[in-house]
């Protein structure tokens, strides 16, 4: 249920969720509240004037406060549709701030459905029910043999081919099954590969079991696995679940994990750790339905090229060593349980195939689910992350490359950058005058740390507020106690140390900021580069596609603002959230959808940016705030001069 | 190297291999020598007169005799050409011992070249040797895709299809593989199981390894297992190796194997069992030519179908239980190593179809091999042994049926049967006036029993000297010490006690016989269901094809005496030998005729004769020697009337 939240005295509407804190509306609406201790309750100096009904409690106020409507925005939740008046701070000049209401388009449901296309309930895999005749001394042909020729009279215009079938899982339990089913079974079918190809009998059930098929889709992150259930006679969503990618324990990172492999036992041990994650996340799937992993039929994942070997068992060594050569790219259809997963020892395991060493399946699957590959536009695909990986085109020719934009994003690097989890400062803003923080933070615990979508977040703040100069550099001459100089040079203090959760200052240095300078410039050559290499220019794109879970954090005005992404109309951007998984989903439910994932990938085109001298010209331009050519930026150039009018 | 020996005063020729013994020739030749000790050169009774070159000892021999030209028939190899005179006998009539010449005709080479055809060397494996182009920055696509791309200019014809290809196993060492090949490579590629059908990649071999492509052949016999490596460039047999069936130890026959499958851990047990035998053959072969077993590339096996159950671990229970119901007939392509066979994990094994619980993949191999499924002639195809397999027809159509005869053939239920091992008697004469036998045992040792092939002779010989009449029972008037009543009924001495290997009377008992006329009785009522089954008798026979090793070691005449093959024109009568591993050779050695295997089987139309009461009066009809129905058996009725006149 949603609310209407309207902010006074600038009269900003925003619509929020029931529950939610006015904190959160605040910094949803771009609305300043002065909190500086991350939604925590503890600052009490968040304090705003409430018409209508929250639920909150008294703890920081006075009763007199209480009773004439008084409430801290970060102990106070929505409940129905309000007015919150947010009292003007004590400044020097006594001005009203002005509000930045914010322009972040959230793709709504009808585009993301023009965008992904419409698809069947078709899947790869398929029931027969069968009532086969007992067999006599007249009539003793083998069990396998009277079920192909059951099936043949199902599909009589496949008579002259011989299915295949599973040996020796199916065979060993096909005649008891048969003879305890009363020889009424059902077939689980698999479809070849291609369209006409016979198709392959895997598992085989007693009596009518046609009513259920699942399917799971997987998502395989460097840092988090997810994985779904899904109804495959609907498409539709029954349960989903994630955690963390066990890999974990042996580095954070693709190139740790890839040291690590080649350690005696170090890729078995990855291996065996990646499928304990997906074991992890199939059990919890399975049993908030009540169901067996047996009872799974298909399973289709997509992870970065390093998850797919690494899964597969397969040594990642060359896709770190020039020229970066994968393996395998186009990966065997495989069977989960060889792998060590929980499942029916007939359930096939579908890997989205990888176009290069860092563009791997998460980004076909991805690119895939969007359909750029089958779009008339000329469209930007984008998954920030540490290798960020860029596709750029149209339904004629797709570039794509991943960049090292390096960990930034994910808080590493960071002096007091942490993972997006309970604590990290996600939403920043910082009064124009006072320079004092509005700090909200996942969980809104008090703050221990500044996640990647925070960084972005607070850096665009300091910018657009003058507290640094485009080059990156505090201005020293503010009358702020928060900017001074630390052990690391300049620094601004997010939180002192009585507000933050680990017992002292949380401070954003100058090395910092850098490192966030290079991370999205390498992010933005890499758009360069590719769209240069096949002759246009930003000017020429029609849509920008931002997937990956970090994406859907992003504010996109403070991510335009520091120049991670390119400064264009907004209506041309789009939210894909997990669009990894997304493909999976499709494909798993549609066939014909699932048979195009190879033009996808044939169709992508690969460009090494590590060694090339374009990707390194631009790069030097793009460490700049938002970029030392501000002619690609011309909003936030205005912005910046106005806000300084 | 052969040489002739001519028997004096028979003026009877033979030709026998060098090393041969002068005994052997005898029995070959059909000419009796009096031998009661089975060649072991104690009973000092084979002496016979030799002109010519032979190897020899003077055992038992005086000196005087020595300087004549006497020698021990048993102990004198042929070394040249010789003439031979064995004596007359004292004998109360005083009269020279009839002979009686052999007829059996042993296929030619050109013969079995009419039979099985011309085939090919087109085998289902091939090699491919690739020089790659390393990868540089510019062209970095993945090592399985650089392999695709380099066969795709190898068979241009074949662009549009992806070959297939083994996944963990080949991925895991391709790209070491690759490298340290220095892009130099051999792939070893696996045919479609349809002409058209893209291949598979199932393995890559570093450097030009083209030069060597190895197949293995496997007979998976009840009793006996052997093998054969076969260069699939030539169709040449390079080794071979052979060993008792290591499930022996849970049970002689089939059904006894069903039982102990049955038992917990028995069925993984009898797998352990014959995996293990091939092992060691597969051992032995490569020992032979100093290869690894990882150098063989497919690997081709036919047993019957309890047999090719077990093997693949597959429950056999129902194969026993009526309607007697295989789990499988046509056994899907398997990978050996997954069997726990020692092989590459690639290597395939593809084991022959069966027709039905009691007709398997070694009688469909053999059938195959024979051709008789293409050929315009009416043939019989008997395999004779415990489980006696039968099949009828030409190229239009097949009928087929097994027949449990019993164990007799292999000594079984036999008082003094066995195996054909050491000591074992299989060659028999009887002096038609002394009633004395001449024995031949195999290994020419004292005489320890009787093996199949010995039984049908002394049985044929005691028929036809009318020591026992036609209802198998013996004249008891007859004027000799070997013929009494003994603890079992009435029995021949074949041996005494002081002549055999174990220490007492070797002898045939009327118990013994009945049990060969229940096992004949059953194959010749066998094929006369079959013939009748489709409006044909032993008349329109055109061809009869014994098959198996037991069919090799057969005397024509005296299976035909005895009433176990019909009594037809000895011209149209061929031994095949091993033919279920002649399928598998030629199958192996040439694709299209390995893809007629599945013609064949469909062709082969399965009855069942154990409830078929047609069968049951053939078989009461039968249990005669030779026959109740004498027109039946002309020649061996007037043989009869001729030794009586």
């Amino acid at each position: 249920m949603k609310h209407t939240v309207t902010f006074m005295p600038d009269n900003i509407t925003t619509l929020v969720q029931q529950g939610d804190t006015l904190l959160s509306a605040a910094a949803k609406a771009g609305i300043y509240v002065h909190a500086c201790c991350g939604g925590d309750g503890v600052c009490g100096k968040c304090k705003v004037h409430v018409k209508g009904t929250v639920h909150s409690d008294k703890s920081k106020l006075t009763q007199e406060e209480w009773d004439r409507g008084w409430r801290l925005a970060c102990r106070s939740t929505v409940e129905s549709d309000i007015e919150v008046t947010v009292p003007e701070l004590t400044s020097k000049g006594g001005k009203t701030l002005k509000r930045r209401p914010k322009t972040t388009r959230t793709v709504s449901a009808k585009a993301l459905d023009a965008l992904i296309g419409k698809w069947n309930v078709d899947p790869p895999v398929s029931k027969l029910y069968l009532e086969l005749p007992p067999p006599t001394l007249e009539d003793n042909i083998a069990d396998m043999q009277r079920v192909i020729r059951a099936i043949r009279l199902h599909f009589p215009q496949d008579q002259h081919r011989e299915p295949y079938y599973d040996l020796p899982c199916l065979l060993k339990y096909l005649p008891r099954t048969l003879r305890e089913a009363d020889w009424k079974v059902t077939l689980l079918l698999l479809r070849g590969r291609n369209q006409g190809d016979t198709f392959r009998i895997i598992d085989i059930e007693a009596g009518d079991t046609t009513a259920k098929l699942y399917g799971v889709a997987i998502d395989i992150g460097t840092t988090t696995c997810s994985g779904v259930l899904i109804n495959l006679y609907t498409g539709e969503v029954l349960a989903e679940s994630s955690g963390y990618n066990g890999q974990i324990s042996f580095g954070e990172d693709v190139i740790s994990r890839i040291i690590y492999a080649a350690r005696p036992g170090g890729l078995k041990a990855l291996q065996g750790k990646v499928v304990a994650t997906i074991n992890a996340i199939i059990e919890d799937i399975c049993r908030q339905l009540i169901i067996s992993p047996s009872d799974i039929a298909y399973m289709m994942a997509a992870g970065n090229t390093v998850m797919s070997h690494l899964l597969l068992g397969l040594d990642p060594k060359y896709l770190r060593e020039a020229p970066y050569v994968p393996s395998v790219s186009e990966f065997p259809l495989t069977r989960a349980a060889e792998l060590g997963i929980h499942a029916h020892p007939s359930t096939r395991l579908f890997l989205y195939p990888c176009v290069a060493s860092y563009v791997g399946g998460d980004i076909v699957s991805g690119a895939h689910a969007c359909q750029i590959a089958k779009s008339e536009k000329v469209s930007l695909f984008i998954d920030i992350g540490t290798n960020g990986e860029i596709v750029v085109g149209g339904k004629d020719w797709l570039v794509c490359a991943a960049c090292s934009a390096g960990p930034a994003f994910e808080g590493g690097g960071i002096q007091y950058g942490m993972r997006a989890s309970q604590g990290a400062i996600e939403k920043f803003q910082i009064h124009p005058q006072t320079l004092e923080p509005m700090l909200v933070t996942i969980g809104q615990s008090k703050p221990s740390g500044i996640c990647g979508s925070g960084l972005i977040a607070i850096v665009a703040e300091l910018l657009e507020n003058h507290v640094i100069d485009q080059q990156g550099k505090f201005h020293h001459d503010l009358d702020t106690p928060r900017i001074r100089e630390g052990s690391n040079g300049w620094e601004y203090v997010l939180a002192w140390e009585h507000t933050s959760m680990i017992g002292e200052d949380i401070v954003l240095t100058e090395v910092d900021i850098d490192n966030l300078m290079r991370a999205k410039g390498a992010m933005y050559a890499g758009y360069q580069t590719l769209l240069e290499s096949v002759g246009l220019s930003f000017a020429d794109l029609q849509q920008v596609i931002l997937a990956g879970n970090f994406g859907a954090y992003l504010d996109l005005e403070q991510a335009i603002c520091i120049g991670l992404l390119p400064d264009i109309d907004r209506e041309q951007f789009y939210y894909l959230g997990n669009a990894s998984m997304l493909g999976c989903q499709i494909s798993m439910t549609d066939m014909n959808r699932f048979r195009e994932r190879e033009q996808v990938r044939q169709l992508m085109t690969n460009m090494e940016l590590s060694e090339n001298p374009q990707f390194m010209q631009h790069y030097m331009a793009a460490l700049f705030l938002p970029h030392t050519d501000m002619r690609l930026f011309p909003t936030v150039g205005k912005k910046l001069a106005d806000s300084l009018a």
